[in-house]
């Protein structure tokens, strides 16, 4: 491996000084390293500034310093790139990202010789419909969710897959994941866990109206397409919970799975389940 | 039984023709009515108009055409002024109102001979406060609603019973609700049946972040105050999920159960578990 | 086609009566018509007789006359067989079953004109080890199912997919589902709807003690093993909930996709959805 | 307070050693102690014994060494005898029973000077009929289980509350919990969370064939009947998950509120919240 990227959420301060770190190890090493421009500014190495979504062609792993959210955005900026992508949540354990190190030149080293597997996570991609023009298509590696707004009322999402009728959902809305979505906001809505290596899409209602409802898993290989449909009430779409676009009643949400996935870098030890089993202990607090 | 109120949906055409046959069957027999603003101009009697919250001191029970929102709408105008409603739901039957009768003219003269039976339904009191001043306070019949905007990330809302912590509900927001609205939005996040002779709060977190949050029962004696934080989120405060306010980090509601309760009438045939019944077979369509 | 089987389940009166007449139709066709043994005997046709664990390599179709759980038996015992099975529900539809036709002529026509559709089902296999010793094999179209038994106390199931350990699940006990299976013992514990065509293994907690403890979905590449314990307690597998095996502390189960499926006749219109819609709209009896 | 009863689970040896040490601290302080049998041999001091059912009118207070599991058959023992309990949960914390001390003179000696509070927690009363005949009452402090055999097909409960029909739940069965049993068996179940001072019966259904069906809450005034029914099927009644009764096609289950409490001793600080907190803190292990 010769040329690494440092991306670091410049909310956290401790990003910062592992980022500071990681470049002083790297560098020490004979590794050609990106940063972010924001913190290339921080550390004084402006000269090494990359914006994330341009270290796709350029370096060969990416480090993220900041938890999973900031890794979801970076996923989504190097969707289709095929870049590995390694993440150090400060202070404690992500779903996607490795606790930091307590020894980081030991850990550097270890990723140097290649001490780590690579897990493949899939992704969606969403394309929104009004009135028969594509307003927006985005990639999303966690979830699309369609949501009412804060005041009360019920929105409609009648749901689709390929050309079969599902149901209409009424209640709060609806979320489709991937698998790696599965322990996000779906498993507060009541829906399943579901293993990286399992090829579905996972639609789940929020706060249906009707109880019969269920979560619902469709093979990865099918189109769903959801209509949604409220009167005079505010309605979103949201990719990973991060960001969003304001719906229309009638509008028609397209989501499958992406034909780009995200190499995740993760220490050979541990598992999917030990990470689940160590995250969902610590959750009441 | 000397006076009567009659209130209708404008929205649906089948109660100006209930509410036309209704008047008729009740001044035939010697009865007084008033009718709401609306429907007396539509029925060509302005002379009987009465707006609906000042029909508490005038009448004896209110009939209400159109449904459980309608009703809901209805019983907070009349809180307080222990007015026994009667709703009709158009066509089908409703948690709070009962079927359409198949002969008017007979339900007319068992409502007149007192066949019926009353059952009181608890109501909720909330206030909402903002740095020490109380800005809203409102009367509910069913919940009422802290819930996020259509955009995703969560809220927080910290919750005490009188001066006890209970935990923070991270997710998408928390709903408190009588009895009677146990049957209602609660039911849909998860909520359980509560009998409308149970004295008790019911607090049902939406989708929450924390996998061990349950709903939660609460002595009716006590109040429950809950505080709501959020980063750049819209929050909304909602009763009976009609209308509301827009929330602000750091407003505090208070919830507990209202001096008031609304006299429901209900024929005397017929349990709270045959509604339950009935309504919960039909929900899937 | 040229030779067809019919099986009825003996306990509804109204199965053979649609055998009688199926019988006369097919004959008059054609066709080669085998019963099984209790059916043949009651039409008087004992020369028409077989087993329908013989039928396998006989007939070209199995008709089955009673509701899915006649239909359940009789795909264990054509698992490998490869032979078309289609169910009529006396009466009402199932999951597997199609409802009896209204006009059983114009039905038998368009199944030997080809107008069907065949639905691929994949079914599970299960074997018990006791001390190293393999007691007992099975095949599953639906689930199998380690429970308690009725006297309360909690047994423990601890799960390892191939070589990875999952959660111990302390509780009334587990079920591990085929896709086909998620609409029957699982839904009623909480797990999510699973499409046909999806490749996965559902594994769902019945009661869990540890509340974060969710319906979890593995590979069907997978092998789930699960190992019982509990002190003093009477525990069973059963598989498709119609029979089983008595457990003791310390046994080991293994479950995964078997090498067989089912092919499940369905007639043209309508799908899985359709079906879903149907069954769960008429639930509360 | 001049006489004290401590009662200790044999089967932990930690109980034993803190047997010994509270009785010398009581005596110590010129308490006269019982112990029972078990106990009492075990410490050399069988003039003290005192079976835990005959301490009801001889002390002023009980000390339950050993967890929840042994508080329930104490508070079963003692149900009607308005003695406080004081839990000493050895190692943590139990729902009903305070962790141990730290200091345990020191807890000695807030206990003698009346620096705790006691919390009144409502018990359940159960009778079994078969054929118009009374089998046998039960006082339960938690719950009265009804579950269906570890071979899997479904029982049915007819639930009704005094004279009216709520319905039949299909399934594995019911559970109908006091306040203090909602965090026990019930809560597995998708039971609520319900604080100590609501009056309420709760029926929570398990693993429903009906998905529309919920956990429920009644008047704590009102009988709830249930008639079990099912076909070659084994059942059974278990009172706080510990014994039970094996039940027939046809039996009826009658519970309601015990005219008992059970006055539970807690120390001062603290409240039902922080034990709710901590307790689902620390489930996932």
């Amino acid at each position: 491996m010769k040329t690494i990227g440092i991306v670091a959420n410049k909310g956290k301060p401790a990003a910062r000084i592992i980022a500071r770190e990681l470049l002083y190890l790297f560098e020490k090493r004979g590794i050609k390293v990106y940063l972010d421009d924001n913190i290339a500014g921080e550390l004084g190495r402006s000269e090494l500034a990359c914006p994330p979504s341009q270290m796709g062609g350029t370096v060969e792993l990416v480090c993220v310093l900041g938890g999973d959210g900031t890794l979801l955005g970076i996923a989504r900026d190097l969707a289709g790139c095929s870049v590995p992508i390694l993440g150090f949540n400060l202070g404690t354990l992500g779903f996607l990202s490795e606790a930091e190190p307590d020894n980081l030149p030991l850990a550097v080293d270890q990723l140097l010789a290649g001490q780590y597997r690579i897990e493949e996570r899939s992704m969606l991609q969403a394309a929104l419909v009004r009135k028969n023009e594509t307003l927006a298509t985005y990639t999303a590696m966690n979830d699309v969710g369609i949501a009412k707004g804060s005041f009360c009322r019920i929105i409609n999402c009648a749901v689709w897959v390929d050309d079969q009728f599902v149901a209409t959902f009424r209640g709060d809305g609806v979320i489709i994941s991937s698998p790696t979505g599965s322990t996000a906001y779906s498993l507060s809505a009541g829906g399943p866990i579901v293993a990286p290596n399992v090829d579905m899409l996972l639609l789940t209602p929020v706060a249906p109206h009707m109880l019969t409802a269920r979560p619902m898993i469709f093979s990865a290989e099918q189109v769903i397409r959801v209509e949604v449909d409220a009167v005079h009430q505010e309605m979103g779409l949201s990719i990973d919970g991060q960001f969003g676009y304001r719906l229309e009643g009638g509008d028609v949400i397209y989501v499958q799975r992406s034909p780009h996935v995200t190499p995740l870098v993760l220490w050979n030890t541990g598992s999917f389940y030990e990470v689940i089993r160590k995250k969902l202990q610590a959750e009441w607090e």
